[in-house]
């Protein structure tokens, strides 16, 4: 390692803005300037992980406008909380699989170096480590929503005293539904065991301490504490562990759905005593859209904890093809398969997951806590009012100005990669003539744009590139 | 249409034996003949679709002797039943969308030709005039067990008094399994509710009668009647709609795992009134190991029959991505969706329901039921005793030369494509100089091989090919 990139992982010890400030500095320019960002790319010890990606072009982009945008530039992709981007060696190992469907068919269920009869079994070591879990506690099959059904059908059984399942106000709608849908399976009231947790009033984010107390006063009565990991909307890091060990003080069992975490923050799923999680790969894990989704259960219920629905995928490999009829149930999360997964997915996951054995969730986190503080710094300075500091844009300048209010936890430690920024302005006209620039991100009417600077293949450059859009964004716009 | 193909649409009204006899004797050939075969290519009105798969060469199968093969010939490729060959679109639609991906991210959800958001729906008309269905009947997701679960989760409601699965003896595994979790899901007891309906003794295939007698004096009992369309063993084809109503009479619901059926025969499930089905691709639909599997539900249960467990994908399109947690539940089997399908999975399917929509089921039936007859005649010719037949080689040659039985049923209407042979030898040895020389097909110890001779890709010389390397296999296993 040279000795800028030792600095850089050292750097990080101060919170982003002070190292902001400091290196500002240093080089003599404001913080404001893209020479800072130039700068930290060059000291960014994780930014060659860009080049295993393709990067969409500016002017590829469905609604840029090309009087507007330098044609040959890379775009602001910061949707990466939504799809990530393709591993180049995508499509090399999608080719090599059809190749070999086209030349030996059939066999190819046993032949190559992914025989689609256990391709995916020889990711789940990678996968695991990204959500720090044993090779035997994660397996990679359906899709999200169908492992969340699948998990809670072992995990919520609710009885007439416990029988409440404790999730987030506005989880995501999949998850909503598939609580509502296991509540109602069980012939419980929604009511009545739909236990949902709100911010406070005025509060964008839900404190964990109104967690924790929420789980002990009503523990007795919850059967299921399932919240998300990272929050899709407001991008809020729920504190895991401590959420986790509470649900357990009370006898509950705790799930999270690791969708918007995984591949984003530092994952202990083993160690924190999580009972089981799902994900999807195609966020922040690349897999592309629809990809192979994952599932986790803690060895300790490797045993204890059976499938409900069972089928022959779940049965032990050895002796599978015998077809006998006889099940053989493999323990834990492997028993829950049903299906035999599309070598086709297994393909783009691979591409991706070696990209991040490059690298270390670790280091991911220290650049991406960086990069998201470069991003929040940037707004803050920009876009808050700050009527205490004279010399802030914001209050000298028209009132007429907008304002932006960053949504997620201003905590690092409570956050991923991903800011949710709300505006004082209807966003569909923000977001159009950022689109127009070559920025891919995501709206949410009527005033809110989610923004994710994703440490694989984001930079430094990018979210000064983006804050420098945005300006121009919000003049055009008004207009 | 030229004449040649006229007839040979005129001609199997015949029954395939006595067409081959005719034949023959126009040819001044023997029936067994290799002039034959390829006369009857050269009348069949679909050879030409061949030409739309990538079969695979002698040479590149995985235990080919080389010595034995002509290295620049096809295989024979009788292993459609486990997996079909892929379409030459495959790729190219593949690389569309990776290029879409690697272009433009996040929104390929929403653009080009094939939007990720609701790409399988355009897939859905193709699929459904494939298994006689409405397109709204029909949803293009996940694996088959997963689908059979989320049917079975609406369509299995036991009561005390009726509790009851139909199914049949060595159904496949997963089936098998499936039904055995879903009696246990609902608090009955496999011993009791699991009913097997099993052949005569000494008889390999079910007798239409006796599942219809089962039903009527078991039919009080039973919930559900889940059998397979075609048992993917025996290659009985079950007579859908004759149980179905007898299923009915009895106040039984009834459906179908039509994984081997879809594609191979012809299939009515909207007139036949099956209540649901499901069915993977990847046999003879040629999606690809693991494609994207479907399911059936009667629009008479459009309104009336809901999906125990929710997601976000059985929302309404229109106004799904608002995200309010108030759940739109599409009508019908569309209500049943969980996860956004991958797009990886829907450009093979495309690629081969474009093939299908070149032609009809019916077409593809006619040849199917010549070209299996064809390979019935031949087996039937040199590997049956037929003590009445003083000319008959088995009977006149060495009684240590192998004989063939054929557990298929004789009955075209009662079988799709495929044959399963059971030997009077352990198969192993057979299979692997068959393997030697060739010819992928599908072993089941002690001594069975299914062979299936599809009408997509394989002609009658392919058959005549087989019997021909068949002949020099089990001579080389035995020496
Ligand atoms: C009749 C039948 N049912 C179920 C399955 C299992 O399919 P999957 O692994 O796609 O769920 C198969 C696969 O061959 C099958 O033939
Ligand atoms: C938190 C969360 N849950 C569930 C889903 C639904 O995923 P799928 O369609 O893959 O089931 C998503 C997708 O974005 C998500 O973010």
């Amino acid at each position: 390692m040279r000795r800028s990139e030792v600095d850089l992982t050292d750097e990080i010890m101060e919170s982003p803005k002070q190292m902001i400030l400091r290196v500002s500095q240093e080089l003599s320019c404001r913080p404001t300037s893209r020479r800072l960002a130039e700068h930290l790319d060059r000291l960014d010890p994780l930014r060659h992980l860009r080049h295993e990606f393709l990067m969409p072009r500016t002017s590829d982009l469905p609604n840029a406008d090309l009087s507007l945008v330098d044609s040959s530039e890379d775009c602001v992709y910061f949707a990466g909380n939504s799809l990530g981007l393709q591993p180049k060696n995508t499509k090399k190992y999608i080719d090599e699989e059809l190749e070999k469907w086209a030349k030996i068919g059939v066999h190819g269920h046993t032949q190559g170096s992914r025989p689609w009869a256990w391709a995916e079994d020889t990711l789940e070591g990678s996968m695991a480590k990204i959500v720090g879990a044993k090779p035997e506690e994660v397996a990679l099959m359906n899709g999200l929503t169908v492992n969340l059904h699948l998990l809670m059908l072992s995990f919520y059984k609710p009885t007439p005293k416990r029988h409440k399942i404790l999730l987030e106000d506005k989880a995501f709608p999949s998850d909503h539904y598939a609580i509502e849908s296991q509540i109602q399976l069980r012939g419980m009231n929604v009511a009545d065991s739909m236990l949902i947790i709100k911010p406070r009033q005025g509060e964008d984010t839900i404190r964990t301490e109104d967690i924790v107390s929420l789980i002990e006063s009503e523990g007795e009565s919850i059967a299921l504490v399932m919240l998300s990991g990272v929050q899709y909307y407001t991008g809020q890091l729920f504190q895991i562990e401590t959420i986790t060990s509470a649900g357990h003080a009370q006898g509950c069992l705790v799930g999270f759905d690791c969708a918007h975490a995984v591949g984003n923050v530092e994952l202990r799923l083993h160690d924190w005593n999580v009972d089981f999680a799902c994900w999807c790969s195609y966020k922040y894990v690349n897999s592309g859209a629809g990809g192979l989704a994952g599932a986790f259960i803690h060895e300790k219920h490797a045993h204890s904890v059976r499938p409900t629905l069972t089928g022959w995928w779940g049965h032990d490999l050895k002796t599978r093809f015998l077809m006998n009829n006889e099940m053989e149930l493999q323990p834990g999360v492997n028993g829950f398969r049903l299906s035999n997964q599309p070598m086709l997915l297994v393909c783009p996951l691979q591409a991706s997951l070696e990209i991040f054995n490059k690298t270390t969730m670790k280091d991911l986190r220290s650049k991406s806590v960086l990069l998201t503080g470069y991003l929040e710094f940037l707004i803050t300075h920009y876009y808050t009012r700050d009527q205490s500091d004279p010399d802030d844009i914001m209050t000298t300048s028209d009132p007429g100005e907008p304002c932006v209010d960053i949504i997620t936890p201003s905590d690092p430690e409570q956050r991923g990669c991903q800011l949710s920024l709300s505006f004082s302005r209807p966003i569909r006209a923000v977001y159009e003539e950022l689109e127009k620039r070559g920025v891919a991100c995501d709206m949410r009417e009527p005033n809110v744009l989610r923004v994710a600077p994703v440490p694989l293949y984001n930079s430094f450059t990018d979210v000064h590139r983006f804050i420098s859009v945005l300006g121009s964004a919000l003049r055009s716009s008004r207009e």
